[in-house]
């Protein structure tokens, strides 16, 4: 029983699950959609990367259960990431084979839906860790992500040697599901605030008749240069906002953040503000816009197509 | 006449003029107080390092202005700026010799402090230079500052081959000493908002419960990561505050910019919430300590020995 | 049938049914806890106010809908009122004796459960108005309140004379109980700016050595002034935070708020900001004070026995 | 020498001479301008209100001061209140002829400009008091206004018999100019505050779908309710920006009282938000219209006839 479970073939998971198998390891995928899971298939000949593992295509979730000793989940939303655990844990999960099983559920979710499928895991013997990952698609095709765990030691360390494999770092944040979903946050304020300040020290350079191109090169230059700063100043200078992480789920990840504060009684005053921009970037029709376009909430300029 | 002037020799102006010497130029600097020029000798002297040029102290600005046709200058203050830059020009400045100089101004001081001593240059018939640097003595000591010229493009031109020297990058951001002011202001933009935002998650990580320890190497490794944000998250989380930039001159970067969005109409409600976050800093009695300190604004915690 | 019912005889309601019962209304109350419903009797001989109607006090919230047409309900929270509302509905609600009965909440809940109990109340054939209030008890026992109505024209015309006997003013502001819930919400976010606009004004006054009895006096006296800053302004000068409306219950409504803010794709800055500081009051110990507390986060002075 | 000396015949001067020559003043006016002197008269006849005392025009400010013990100054700004004060107390004012005079400034000017001028009065030997006026010309021909005094007992008690003349309210809220100036400022923090919040909320019920002529009766009949709030509610309810106080004006009091604020180490996070839509207001080409116009930056909706 050597083989890797994955299950969730997205654009993270079929890239994840990729990695994987090129390490040598054997995996047994599965997906909802089935054709999802025949495309990577494809995907595997047509690159002609040698994958020295060999991955098998599971009819169900709790097929990949019963083959393998590690599995991994990669979904969209809280939504599937529930029903997906629900159904790999199934419905005789007592009837126990004696083997230690660990679930590893790599989907942002919010903490109580980590919580749930935790409940789920431990009422079917299941040992279980909260994975979430910070990057995006190249990073997972690279093996480069972040994985930010919260679970119990013994889980974070039966996954260690996989997380190595499809990640660049780990960490153990704390000791439940709810830690990882809150460490993932704490990037996502960083994410929203450093953009947004980008964002309006951008418009005021403009405004002050600077030369913009000269402004961005010395801030990438500088201690509060970043590879954000760097990426999304250009794309900002640009006026090209094509998405590859919306504002909207920058404002939700705020509201969040934002709501985490109130229950803490933490007052967030710079990251109301910053919430405030990209509601305002919303109410100028950038909803779904790439997150750089909070620049036109200093600029007022709608986006193409749409109407006040 | 081929020797450079050098006026200003504090804690920059010394390890510039020293990069420039070891470049193999000529220096001939001055410093309202002779003594501190000495000292600036004895340490050529102590570090054994062979400068090339030869470094001659002069006895007056003035004496630097008929000795060098390019001359730099590193002051404290704009006050410091406006008074060295006529002693300077002096008084006879229109009995020419015919040789062309160019006056190139490297500390920082605000648009109309820099458009005064342009002033002065310009009835002097001296060109002129506004070259404020973003980097501390380490990048000076290292010939790795970043300049941030505002002029015109001869005297831009006139000076690169020894910006060059002193610093790792130099832009021209606009034609008066007045853009290069905001340029800078842009930095400060930045520095203030991206360690106030990061003091913010900071508190908020550790009222969550999370390793701290870990939520700011994941930072650092995230693409919102900078020099900054890894070097501040320390000392945010030992509670080091021991100044290297002092709350008090970041509070007052913010006023200045959050005046000149006030000039140009232009709102910038995130440097306002991050100002009144550095103002309660303050308040606690950390006026003094290191921008960092900010982070208090989310504990409370007063300066050690002040009291309420 | 010419009683009117009215269930919840809490600080605010036993009072509002003895208004209708002092105009000659018949009036027939209920609540859960029948003590209550025979102290309201008590208080009425205690007073002896004569009473022109006469008071009966039901066993059950479906015994007032079989004796009434017209009934109020006034409950602490959502829950109980939707409770209460399904307990007067009953579960042989169709079985129908041709009398047409309207139902009239006056308890302040969010517009969902304002939505649940007008569904309730359609499937029981009853007409249904939401009829919040704003006011305290004061206004109650003088029949003074300001009723914010949602509902169809029909229910608000038969509620009417009862509603101007109980208050000073009412407004149908829409067709929906989640009209009303907003229309609640608008005072309430005037409520929070104002009196933390107030405690900002009145912290500064402090800080820069003015007679702040002169200014509060002044502020009452100018086109500002409104009873509500004249007698917090009072409270905040006394440090006298004896409850009247918490700190947390407004910090709730002002997250409600913004809530919606977000909803809509509305930035609210100023909301955001004030938040800020009531949850700082809250974090300093005050969530139980009086709103006005939030002079606090001015002044960093944390409430009696309470610890960092 | 029973006569009252009055500087400065403008819109609200005019006004103040009027009223306190009605009330049987003897009173002696002069204006840099003496066309509007005469003006004055002029209106005194059209009104045909009997004038109990006389009003004789002056020839210069000294005149005034050689036959006043109590002189009151209106002027339009600082520049001109204080070239009137040293034109008032002259060149040859410590010769002395044995009586005592005060002189009462009731411009309103910022803290530095009210201390030169209470300094060229002692160097004159005249008493001296600040006393700036919260309202407008209505106020000022009813006399009605309030008067917000700073300066020592005696010059308050001289002054007093007048402004209770012109004035419904008047309080020495300090001893110096300063305290005036900063009393002044408080009222202009409330109004800008509660006016932007007015906006905010507005703006809201707007786009919740509320009749907002319900709300703004509804906050009319609260305890947040005041003059100011019903009046411009309406404003912002009908698009009618035309001036009364302006926002430019509003502003720029805000930028004062947040730069009071950095003074003091005092944040003021709300005053900062708020300021913020003040800006915005004037960026969407309002810098002229009321300061109701706030209400724009949560609509953009631009002044007629401006372009982006």
């Amino acid at each position: 029983m050597t083989s890797v479970g994955f299950l969730g073939l997205g654009i993270m998971g079929a890239r994840m699950a990729l990695v994987l198998a090129r390490s040598g390891r054997s995996v047994r995928v599965w997906n909802r959609s089935r054709d999802k899971s025949l495309r990577l298939l494809e995907e595997f000949e047509e690159t002609k990367t040698p994958t020295c593992g060999a991955v098998v295509v599971a009819n169900a979730a709790e097929e990949v259960r019963e083959r393998c000793e590690m599995t991994f989940a990669m979904l969209a939303d809280p939504k599937a990431a529930r029903a997906v655990a629900k159904a790999y844990a199934g419905n005789d999960a007592r009837a126990a084979d004696g083997v230690r099983r660990t679930y590893v559920d790599c989907s942002t979710v919010d903490g109580a839906a980590g919580e749930e499928t935790k409940a789920v895991m431990k009422s079917a013997g299941i040992d279980f860790l909260a994975a979430p990952v910070s990057g995006g698609w190249r990073e997972a095709a690279k093996g480069e992500l972040l994985f930010l765990c919260g679970g119990d030691g013994e889980a974070y360390d039966a996954a260690s040697p996989h997380l190595e494999v499809m990640g660049a770092k780990k960490w153990l944040v704390g000791d439940s599901p709810t830690h990882a979903a809150r460490a993932k946050l704490m990037l996502q304020i960083m994410m929203g605030n450093v953009v947004a300040a980008l964002g309006e020290m951008h418009g005021l350079s403009e405004r002050a008749g600077l030369d913009t191109d000269a402004v961005l090169e010395m801030l990438s230059h500088s201690a509060m240069g970043s590879p954000l700063t760097t990426s999304k100043g250009k794309l900002m200078r640009a006026r090209n906002f094509s998405p590859n992480f919306q504002v909207y789920l920058q404002q939700k990840d705020l509201r969040l953040a934002l709501d985490l504060g109130d229950e803490l009684e933490y007052p967030m005053p710079i990251s109301a503000a910053t919430n405030s921009q990209y509601l305002r970037a919303k109410s100028l029709g950038h909803a779904n816009s790439d997150f750089s376009a909070v620049a036109v909430a200093y600029t007022n300029e709608r986006a193409p197509g749409t109407t006040n």
